[in-house]
């Protein structure tokens, strides 16, 4: 294993390859994927899928001058490992090693960073542009996109752009078929592109444009000499491509990399906007992966031999004590309505979209809508919970502005993945959903900050009449145990944890107002520094009383949150304290102001000056103790 | 004139008129509305392109038990005066009056609350749902959508999902098709539309629909007599819709009043989701509006004799100096490029637009992809300039975020309407994009003061290799000259416009520190205190060394911004001081924690406590001054 691969440092070396030893390729491509990402975990399912996509492209197409944009990025390892990170791969989503995303400053062959869905067709046709006005107007540009992106609203937006453009540049949006987003497939288009790969009648058309393409070494002749329509010859009847005037070809096998590779090449002799469709399998070449690919989307350490084992029961994540908290919820009342886009498992929905399959909706990759479509619910008297990602609310801010809090209506966003989100990284980080919420009047935002803090808060949160969120981090807390009740809350009560210790000193009182799962991280700071330690419980409203209490009683007050310090609950309680002509001293601690890697999430704490001796160091600092 | 309409005063009166009045109280509403909208401002080509609409659409269905939404809200005088709010349409956007948007606090008539465009399907599917699971299953959910909205990618993401819930649920689109969103109709989907009404193939299909729909009192017998397909019958060869598994019917005159009737009963006895597509004409009735609906789009009061005067030539607006800019930079450089989402006119790029031609894209509503579509024009080295209102820049948090500030692209936002906008109220306020950009790392947001300051903030933004912001206010400026020049200022300095007046006892020493408009608006403010007044110019990064010297030399520091108090700038002044240790008596103004109707914006300074009086009123308690 891994002679051939041996030989490719980049893609020139690869393209010196003779085609008829590119399968052989692939197959060592996919073991070494397997191997590697069974030491580093990752996105394994999705990458093993495009293994003959990402060759055939290399091989054909003149990367880096041809620009190549991943969209989403899970699926581009093979892209990554041809491209001379082969060896860094051990690093992968490591501390201080590559990527699990395409990203600009890490290779010239990502022409464009990603991580969050549907934004590549955009970023081509700029580009597309760009060389056009520089005058590289035969250079390439190319965006894989999964058709689970496909159903985002800004990919549709980029497509009904694209295909004003003519033939003045060159845009191949190859449409990687996967019949599966992260979830399972939803949606009308998602019918609508199996139909296209499976009807009958269609399957005629698509044997004749296998054999087209295979013997006709200029489609573009081809298309000439048929007047024109031709080129949409292998056009469905009716396809999202044709309204938006994008010539479609397809679909074809993209695991056939022979075929793969002639296709590519005669449309590499074409000009205009145009769409491959693809189809591939995900998990493709590993028999567990294949069988369960949602459970191999990412994936930790593994034996390749045995598979992923289950999860060690050690105690549920946030993720499953919201997923238990939905079922709980939805058994006594019928008015549960639980939503999500695309990320049913990651959202802990599994069991409870099983249960409940009425009073559930995956929308797919689209928050906009899911959370506009809860507004609606909302006004026929359900009462709607969003489920979704930190980074990925951000998609929907103008959504729950406008359609959700401005009306005040009773939604209840669950807000998971909120703060350092580790391997992940960059884009995927949950840090600026209090900054942006906040703003927002009337908007109650829960920062629980443990297992059991999570479960009543989304009790208390669901019992309100207004439009709330509750913020939880990824993975476990701290692990205590979990009410199966439904107790509540005071609404904009704090709690507080530890008094200072007496006997402190005056000029060096410390009170820690800690907010989400800062509340357990700096116990043992508080410790050390024989400091109070108060759990805010909520970014909004904040705990008047307590803050100003607080304010009067110590010599150092410390908020500290795990989101951006700029505009965060640490900034909430500065305005509150200057509201009350107050001044104390106060110290902020939160994600500082620059962007925060991928890596361990305890290494990534201390990046970011969080862990426990950071926080003492500053604070004694601060106060000008030895 | 107004008989009928005088006898209206709910769609129960309405629905008492025999048919063949309709045309006559069509004719009426036009009038009153042209008569009233001259008096009040508003948004006149629009809505008296939905007079029939509203008509047929209240005439026929059981509202306000059958929802029905309009899209942004634009269109909807006619339905405001039909349900009960004639005599109001007198305070229309007037402070303290009715809102030129449907408001559900307003009427039970207004389902959902618009004003952001492209929302309403999303909205009715989530009623529509919720209806199906409280048991009301034969109630009509009926969005009224622009061709203009349909580009926005969200109202794709709910096509998607909408064609899955077959006849579970009743849900009508209709699509408004007037050719025109605010802006001259871009993109594929809008030729694709024309097309479709003008095909002469599909002229001959619309004849035949019309005899059908006429003659056939139920569509759904004929639908299952012609065996299921013929629901789609009048469905054109390849549309959006059918790729969405939605029923579509159509093209209809959107002015026969009659016809639409027929053709809205007879729909209503049919299930599931479809589209009715209707063909309008903006401004119809109102032969000035008719001729240049761009320009009766949103209009102040005027003459309806004469129409709408030209602008006076008093000096420019913002957007205004932003074209003038716009040209005189794209003249020097032919990297600049520039971008906007459906607001040509808005943002002041209409001499720009026919002067650079192939550097001007306008992508329709889209405001997601025109951000993605210029970070990957900037990755080929073009300087892209997106123009954008502050509230439309909501919808592009993550793009702004994810593809272009954490890229490190040079990509200039222009941000228009920062601040208070006056008549069009709570859901145009530009509030919000201080607290959010200000989050992100590596982004520099400029906040001109004055016209002047303006061009010298842009000049500066584009000549920075990074992400830029300059926010600006609607409208105009005090008036200051502004200069033709290039000429640039010191990045993250501010500006002392006055320094504290000698003689100011101990105790009473209060300098302003002012984004954006406060710093002339304030003037008279100082002047009453005797106060220093510093421009701070920039909200992101702020002047250190300023903040530092004024925070060691006055009683009280002020900080006042026309945006959002919480995570505004003056938030992030509050976090330098305490980074430094410093903790002076600070009194923040912004726009306060609530949400802020439309009125004159003097009348909505001073409802936000940002007005002299109340300014000084409040800092001299603060001050604890008589």
């Amino acid at each position: 294993m891994g002679n051939l691969l041996d030989s490719i440092r980049s893609p020139e070396d690869l393209r010196k390859l003779p085609e008829e030893k590119l399968p052989e390729l692939a197959a060592e491509l996919r073991a070494f994927i397997v191997e590697s990402v069974s030491k580093t975990g990752g996105h394994l399912a999705s990458s093993l899928g495009a293994v003959e996509l990402a060759i055939a492209i290399h091989y054909v197409f003149d990367t880096p001058d041809d620009r190549l944009v991943w969209d989403v990025g899970h699926q581009a390892y093979a892209h990554k490992i041809l491209t001379g990170r082969r060896e860094a791969m051990k690093g992968l989503r490591q501390t201080g090693g590559i990527s699990g995303f395409p990203r600009r400053s890490e290779s010239p062959f990502d022409a464009f960073g990603t991580g969050h869905s549907s934004t590549s067709i955009s970023a081509v046709l700029g580009m597309a542009v760009g060389s056009y006005l520089s005058g590289h107007r035969d250079r390439w540009h190319i965006a894989v996109i999964g058709d689970g992106a496909l159903t985002g609203g800004m990919a549709v937006e980029a497509l009904n752009d694209a295909g004003s453009w003519k033939d003045r540049i060159r845009l191949l949006v190859i449409l990687n078929d996967n019949n599966y987003s992260i979830s399972a497939p939803v949606g009308a288009l998602s019918r609508n592109l199996t139909k296209l790969v499976s009807a009958p009648a269609f399957m005629g058309a698509r044997e004749r444009s296998k054999r087209l393409l295979s013997s006709v070494p200029h489609l573009w002749d081809l298309a000439k000499r048929m007047e024109k329509q031709a080129v949409n010859f292998f056009s469905p009847p009716s396809s999202l491509f044709s309204t938006f005037d994008l010539n479609y070809f397809g679909p074809v096998d993209g695991h056939d990399i022979g075929y793969l590779v002639r296709v590519l090449r005669n449309l590499k002799e074409l000009r205009g906007p145009m769409v491959l469709h693809v189809v591939t399998k995900k998990g493709k070449g590993y028999p567990p992966a294949e069988a369960d690919p949602t459970a191999y989307h990412g994936v930790g350490r593994f034996d390749p031999v045995h598979g992923i084992a289950k999860a060690p029961a050690s105690g549920p994540s946030y993720s499953a004590v919201f997923g238990r908290w939905a079922c709980d919820t939805a058994r006594r009342d019928p008015r549960f309505y639980a939503i999500t886009p695309a990320m049913r498992e990651g959202s802990g929905l599994v069991e409870y979209a099983s249960l409940y399959p009425e009073r559930f909706r995956d929308v797919s990759i689209a928050e906009q809508h899911a959370v506009t479509y809860a507004a609606g619910l909302a006004c026929e008297g359900m009462k709607p919970v969003v489920a979704i990602y930190s980074t990925f609310a951000q998609r929907a801010f103008d959504q729950i502005e406008h359609d959700v809090a401005l009306q005040g209506l009773p939604v209840l966003f669950a807000v998971d993945r909120a703060g350092i989100v580790g391997p992940d990284g960059t884009t995927h980080h949950g840090f600026f959903d209090i900054p942006l919420f906040r703003t927002l009047p009337g908007v109650t935002i829960f920062t629980p900050s443990d297992e059991n803090e999570a479960r009543l808060a989304l009790n208390t949160a669901y019992s309100l009449d207004s439009t709330t969120m509750v913020r939880y981090p990824r993975g476990k807390g701290p692990g205590v145990p979990v009410s199966a009740g439904f107790e509540t809350i005071p609404v904009g009560k704090a709690r507080t944890l530890r008094e200072i210790q007496p006997g402190v000193p005056a000029g060096q009182r410390v009170i820690f107002l800690a907010f989400g799962s800062m509340a357990w991280r700096l116990q043992k700071a508080a410790e050390e520094l024989g400091a109070g330690l108060v759990d805010m419980r909520f970014a909004k409203p904040l705990d008047e009383e307590a803050v100003l209490k607080v304010a009067r009683s110590c010599d150092c007050l410390v908020t500290a949150e795990e989101g951006a310090l700029e505009g965060g609950a640490g900034d909430g309680t500065l305005e509150l304290l200057a509201s009350h002509g107050l001044s104390p001293r106060v110290l902020q601690f939160g994600i500082p102001d620059r962007w925060v890697p991928h890596g361990a999430t305890e290494d990534l704490m201390r990046l970011c000056g969080l862990d426990t001796d950071s926080v003492v160091r500053r604070v004694r600092e601060r106060l000008a103790l030895p």
